[in-house]
């Protein structure tokens, strides 16, 4: 079993979601919440909250693999910016740990979860329902959601590494 | 007298500079090293050798108040988000210790040190080597004399505003 935590990184919100993988390749759900940012009394504050609340997730869950989505460049200029501070800031506490961290595009999330680099949220989000056997009623904040969509993408990716032999780093792409 | 961590920021070398600054306003060299970020395996391990660097000269050097340049905007996107990255990790590391930061842009720095924000760079370390005393033979590496020279605008800003009464964040310039 390999326990994965996957980070959708903002810096209002942070999403983190915590699954095990067995085996067999099947998945589990076993947490996730969104890290809220913007009650921090200055930007600094807001990436000091970030990595309080992740070592906090670091240690109360053990994970052994990060995944984390690269930042889709299409946003302006100054979102990327904001958006790389909070990745930023997240990437270093995770290495801080000696884990390793693998990266993944939007599209390559989607196109993993949904079979379409297209897709939208709603339909993420039902497959990590899906996926994760979550009840329809069970409330999953959207960027937690994410958070559990990037882990996912993650179990998956390793499982096709495995089974293909293809080295996963041409499977990945790095954005940063 | 109250010691000043300047911080250039980047994701290739990070500059540190520290100085001291009596209570008439002197400034003192203490300590200036660029951290070299290129040795690491990959993009996420330089953000943990900033972080490592970076916390080693904390511990080393215990400075009060740090400053910190922010981003240039005319980089193209890709540069301003690889530098999200650096000035995300360090402020993060800066602020887990309770440090309050202060952040200056380029303009401001160059337009408190040399009295012109369109300054080179060639004028802005000739300004550093004569602020801190020291003499032209002496090796300053340039984000190392960078890292010196925002550390520079802080004591000069806060001096500024003991003096004057003007609220310090009316002078800064917030660029995230």
């Amino acid at each position: 079993m390999v326990r994965i935590l996957g980070i959708d990184p903002g810096s209002q919100r942070t999403g983190i979601g915590v699954i095990d993988v067995a085996a067999d390749g099947r998945c589990t759900f076993v947490h996730c919440e969104a890290l809220k940012l913007l009650d921090a009394a200055d930007f600094p504050s807001r990436l000091g909250l970030l990595c309080e609340g992740l070592e906090r997730v670091l240690d109360e869950w053990q994970p052994q693999q990060v995944a984390i989505e690269t930042v889709f460049m299409d946003k302006s200029a100054t979102s990327a910016l904001k958006l790389g501070h909070a990745r930023g800031a997240a990437l270093a506490t995770v290495v801080r740990r000696k884990l390793g961290v693998s990266e993944y595009a939007p599209r390559v999330i989607k196109q993993s979860l949904v079979g379409r680099g297209a897709a939208d949220k709603t339909q993420v989000q039902h497959m990590v329902r899906l996926l994760l056997n979550l009840a329809d009623g069970t409330k999953l904040q959207a960027d937690a959601a994410d958070a559990l969509a990037v882990a996912l993408t993650h179990a998956h990716m390793s499982a096709t590494v495995m089974r293909t032999g293809v080295a996963i780093n041409q499977l990945r792409r790095r954005g940063t």
